[in-house]
């Protein structure tokens, strides 16, 4: 019977692509506000067109969420999927091959903004229903689409739907938005993702930048900066928050073991980025296991002063750093923004402004729940690979939310792979990727209909 | 006699204002390369019409030197004076009330990029001798005027002026490039100028930013670059550089002398800048004499990674700094560069890139020097007011190769007040001050004519 899907999936492909197209066009930026409207209504058409039930939902100022779902005449299990409508912003222009909202197919690979992260997801998964409704009448589960539209500005409004509509997102598992194949094409599937949390940090100086000879009296505003940051985080990683340890869960033996079926080559990672070490020293296996397993507090950027050319003699007026901690199990944004709280109290630093800008906890699906064997196993007969499991992702995302609130365990997979240059220019996916990530789904669905 | 010269002064005062503009017109920006020749030009025109002899040096790359003179028949004593025709970069443009290179006239001040620092002082003294030469018909005292093209950038080739034509500048006296009258009106005049190391430091981390889910085991340069930085400077702004300082002079008894009468108001600067205190919790006096006096450690500029609104998560793949240390009598650039390669080996930072991209080192001319008698008496006369004088001022230039180099005692004076604002938008002089810098070069011209 599924292969009737299949081939349905072979013959409609190129329309499939030219879907995908009509929604890579719409530059939908949620960083910039452009795009967003368009966007959730291509695809409100889109969702309805294949047959499922559309709503448009909408709280506060948020941007559109997008809720899609396939109610079968019976059913026992239901599936959610979590995707994202907005994009990254394209920049830099001048690095593209073809502008990133003109898809353009070249190589077998399909080049646009928003391809691999996330609108190519959310087309193989509306393909992959359409295909079984077409070809079968009916799916053998219930399914349902949360498509939200500020993920990439941090997801600000998710916690209020999850508030207002919680109980129709409900779900017995869940599909989390991405996943990729590795450089030996392996399909990986990632059981969750990291906490973060995210800080401006600012320190007023004089009113308005001063001639640098009078450095010796007048405060200069990078010198607090300098110190406050210093104090957070030792050379080789360790966090000198006091307690900020405390919560943080051990690493399960299941994970560990976990950890050593990934393939993981160090040597390539400094070589590829011209490094010298890792921070600590670690290498091979700890390695990995730091990546994914260690909280971290790193500066994604720092300002102050004159940063042109050349000499200029200032003690600035401001200084400026942005923040972000990864919060493995255990760790929250609350209980990090008490004990930041406390270290600033502690060593003088209260005349740094902090401003938190977003921040998720941890989630984790247990290795045990249902919907990671058939992950696992749905990937393992679609792409005739073994696939990695990754117990968490070394990055982030919202998926407490479903995974701790609403106590639907998720797996992560998708239509991108190691090349998608996800959030840089000329992002991309592979054409076949795009029909396999279709038939995996497919898959998934059947074998949940199964359970 | 004199008092011709000063009618003449005043009756030719319009044409003056005139000249002053025609030089302000030319936007001589050396940061940006533009309008140098001409300045360069328009000047020994000038200089040439009021009878000196004048000569376009030019070394290397450097932009031309203009050295013009005046010898009398027979004299006993040569004055020099310091000038530069180069400007700084007039942004941003959009805070001037009329265009930069556009002098315009209001409430009886001229406004213009460079009409203070430091066209408005060339002029002025070019005017006193050319009022002197068509009234006496001779000057009592030789005249030199060194017009460099590169003191906004740092006076890269300044020394080499000096090495090859330093003969040709040596004069009994010198005069430096700049001067104002405070609040009250009180002439400022000043002894000397303090050194200045500018450093720009660099970290190379990965080859391109890296997603910071990555952190805890990709180095992070802007990390790197807070500790080095936090190893330089304590937070009262002891500077942590082993042997650093060895070689500074103690203050002398005499300087002392001359800051107790210097008037310093710390509650309005404290008002003025919206600071709560001053580094290291010093007031008044002490003040006074740690701006002049301290060594410093100054961050002009930091940067690494995302600036712009909102988050992104990376590990940037470099980070900078712009550093200068303020050097007071006894340190020298070449041995505070030999100390900082040792610290940067001392505690392993030798990942950190050391730029050195300008640096002078102090200079002072002593108290008894006769041209600083002359100076203050001569100020005393012309202004109706007694003059304050600094023995060293807060900011830096080069005037170690005049006065160290080739031995010839300078003071500064000059045509600006405390709001000319120099390197500023609205960048002015007030004409009754134009007017009596002017005389007030006449007189000292005179005075030491009698000398």
């Amino acid at each position: 019977m599924l292969n009737t899907v299949f081939n349905y999936i072979d013959e409609n492909f190129e329309r499939f692509i030219s879907d995908l197209k009509d929604i890579c066009r719409i530059p939908s930026i949620a960083a910039q506000n452009i795009g967003i409207m368009e966007a959730a209504d291509k695809l409100k058409v889109m969702f309805e067109n294949a047959g499922l039930n559309v709503r448009v939902l909408k709280v506060d100022k948020g941007n559109p969420l997008l809720y899609a779902e396939y109610k079968p005449r019976s059913y026992k299990k239901t599936l959610l999927f979590y995707n994202h409508y907005d994009v990254q912003p394209p920049d830099p222009l001048d690095l593209w091959v073809t502008p990133p909202f003109e898809p353009s197919i070249r190589d077998g690979k399909i080049f646009a903004r928003g391809v691999a992260d996330n609108k190519g997801n959310i087309i193989a998964r509306l393909k992959a229903v359409e295909s079984m409704l077409n070809v079968l009448g009916d799916l053998p589960i219930a399914v349902k689409f949360v498509i939200e539209g500020e993920e990439e500005i941090g997801s600000p409004s998710l916690p209020s739907y999850v508030k207002s509509y919680g109980s129709m997102f409900s779900a017995d598992a869940g599909i989390w938005e991405f996943g990729y194949r590795d450089v030996s094409g392996r399909p990986v599937i990632t059981l969750g993702v990291r906490g973060i949390a995210y800080f401006e940090f600012r320190v007023k100086g004089p009113r308005v930048d001063v001639h640098s000879g009078e450095a010796a009296i007048i405060p200069n505003p990078a010198w607090r900066l300098i110190y406050f940051l210093n104090s957070l985080r030792s050379d080789d990683g360790r966090i000198l928050i006091d307690g900020f340890y405390d919560d943080l869960k051990p690493v399960e033996k299941e994970d560990e073991d976990l950890l050593k079926s990934i393939p993981f080559n160090d040597e390539e990672i400094l070589k590829r980025l011209d490094i010298r070490g890792f921070v600590g020293g670690v290498r091979g296996f700890e390695a990995l296991k730091a990546m994914l397993f260690n909280p971290t507090c790193n500066i994604d950027g720092l300002y102050s002063g004159y940063i042109g050319q050349g000499a200029k003699t200032i003690i600035p007026s401001y200084a400026m750093a942005k923040v972000d901690f990864r919060l493995p199990p255990g760790l929250t944004c609350q209980s990090l923004l008490e004990k930041l709280r406390r270290h600033m109290d502690k060593y003088g630093f209260n005349d740094i402004e902090v401003s938190l800008l977003s921040g998720y906890e941890a989630a984790k699906t247990d290795l045990k729940a249902g919907i990671v064997e058939v992950s696992i196993s749905s990937a393992r007969e679609i792409y005739g690979l073994e696939p990695i499991v990754y117990p968490i992702s070394s990055g982030s995302g919202p998926m407490y939310l479903f995974v701790n609130e609403l106590k639907i365990p998720m797996v992560s997979v998708g239509v991108g792979y190691h090349e998608s240059n996800n959030h840089s220019p000329n992002e991309n996916i592979r054409l076949e990727d795009f029909k396999l990530g279709i038939k995996h789904i497919v898959k998934i669905i059947d074998m949940m209909g199964r359970m």
